[in-house]
C-alpha cells in the first residue's frame, strides 16, 4: 500500500496552540513520527496511532536526517495515514525540505499543515510585537548554528545590524555571544535590546530581558540546553513591566 | 467593571487552522471586534458574542487605529471577556502595538493568543520550506506598503537582494512592480523565483508560479484587490509540480 503523510505542525509546545487541523490529523493517525519537541501531552491526541521517536535535540547525537526521512518513507509504505510531526511551523528550520523530497523521489502523497512559529508565541507570551509600524518594518528568523555547530559564516551583516528590524535565532544560545561579538563588530550598539526566553508556552517557560552586549557576556559559557530563542532589536515590551 | 481583553490570532483565514485556544476564547466571548479578514465561519465560534466590525482593508477607508483602540478600550469597560480578533498572527503586521499601548494606558489586563501566519499557511499549501538548510538560512517578512500606501522609503536592499534569504511581502500586491524595479536595480537576479498567493487557506485560494521580473510586469497595472502575499528568493517547490 501506499501511505499518504501529513507533515504536522505541533506549535511551540503548549498542547492548546495546535491547530484544530492539526488535532484532526493527530487523532486519525495511523502512526506518529515525532521529535522530542513535539511529544508529551500533543501526543496524547493520537491514541490510536504508534508512536515513533525520531528525536533530534541541540547538543545531543541525534538521527541522521536521510535516516529520518528513510523511516518516513517506510512507515507510508505500511500506514494509510502517517503523520510526521515537528515542533513551531514545519516549514521554518523544521529541516522539511529533506524530508520533501525524499517522499516526492518515492512518489508518496503529502500535506503540510502549518502552525505557530514558537517566534511568534515567545513574543505572544511576553507582550512584544515583532512588528512596528514604523520602528520594525522587516522581522528576519535566522539560526545561530549551521550544520556544523557553528555560527553561520554567510550571514549579511547588513542586515542583522540593521537598526529598523526585528531578529529572531532559533536555536542560537549556545552561540549567541560568538554572534554578538560579531553583531557589534559590524555596528549593532551594544545596548541594542534583547530578549531570552526558553521552553516557550510550556509550564517551564522563562524570560529574560536584557541588552546585546550583556546576554553575550551571560552566555559565554552557555552550553546546549532547554530550546531557547533570542529577539533583539527595536522591541517595545507591554507585558512584563514592573507596573503589571 | 474592567475587562479582560483576549488578542486572539485567527490564522489565515482557514477556521480549521485556528488554535484550541483561538477557539476556547472565541467561546467564551462577551464581545469580539473583527477585521475583514478574520471574519466569515470563524465567528461562528463566537455564538454568544457580540460581534463588531473594525474592518481594515487594503485600498478602503477604514476606521483610524485610534479609533479602533478607543473602541477596545471602550468594551473593555463594558464587558468581562473582550476578544480582539486579529488575522494571521497577532504580532507580526497586525497593528498591535497601538492597541497593547492603549490598553496599558487605560490599565486593562490582556493576553495575546499567536497564531499561524499567512506567510506559513501559504508556504505549506503549496509545498513550499521556508528555510532551506543550506541555501537559506535567513527568512525575512516586510510589508509593501508604508502608512501612505507607498513601497517603504526605508527598506534595506542588501537585506533584500540577499541570495540566501527568502522574502516574504505582505500586503504588497499594488506596489510590488515599484519595489521589485528597486531590486533588480541593486542586484537581485531578474529571473529570481517568484510566488504570489492570494487567499491563502480560503476556497478560492490562488497560486501563481513565476519570476520577479515577469510578477513586476503583470502587475503594473495591479489594484488592491483579495489579501495576497508575495515571496522570492531561493525557494523550491515540492507541492505543485506537473507531476503531481
Amino acid at each position: 500500500m501506499t501511505g499518504f503523510v501529513s507533515f504536522v505542525s505541533s506549535g511551540p509546545g503548549d498542547p492548546e496552540l495546535l491547530t484544530l487541523k492539526a488535532v484532526d490529523r493527530l487523532r486519525r493517525a495511523d502512526v506518529v513520527l515525532y521529535d522530542d519537541l513535539s511529544s508529551g501531552p500533543i501526543l496524547d491526541y493520537a491514541a490510536q496511532a504508534e508512536l515513533v521517536s525520531v528525536g533530534k535535540r541541540a547538543g545531543r547525537t541525534s538521527p541522521a536526517q536521510h535516516q529520518v526521512s528513510r523511516l518516513l518513507v517506510e512507515y507510508a509504505g505500511r500506514y494509510a495515514r502517517v503523520v510526521r510531526l515537528k515542533s513551531g511551523d514545519a516549514g521554518i528550520f523544521g529541516r522539511l525540505e529533506e524530508e520533501l523530497h525524499a517522499l516526492s523521489s518515492a512518489h508518496i502523497s503529502f500535506e503540510i499543515i502549518p502552525g505557530v512559529t514558537s517566534a511568534c508565541a515567545a513574543a505572544a507570551a511576553f507582550g512584544l510585537p515583532l512588528t512596528r509600524r514604523f520602528e520594525a518594518r522587516r522581522l528576519q528568523f535566522i539560526t545561530g548554528t549551521d550544520y556544523s555547530g557553528q555560527v553561520p559564516s554567510d550571514l549579511r551583516w547588513q542586515a542583522l545590524t540593521d537598526p529598523e528590524a526585528i531578529t529572531v535565532i532559533y536555536m542560537g544560545r549556545r552561540t549567541f555571544s560568538n554572534l554578538a561579538d560579531k553583531l557589534i563588530e559590524h555596528g549593532l550598539p551594544k545596548d541594542t535590546p534583547a530578549y531570552m526566553m526558553a521552553s516557550v508556552s510550556g509550564p517551564e517557560q522563562t524570560y529574560h530581558q536584557t541588552t546585546v552586549w550583556a546576554l553575550a557576556n551571560e552566555l559565554r559559557t552557555a552550553s546546549a540546553s532547554k530550546p531557547t530563542l533570542i529577539l533583539y532589536g527595536p522591541l517595545v515590551n507591554y507585558g512584563k513591566r514592573p507596573s503589571n
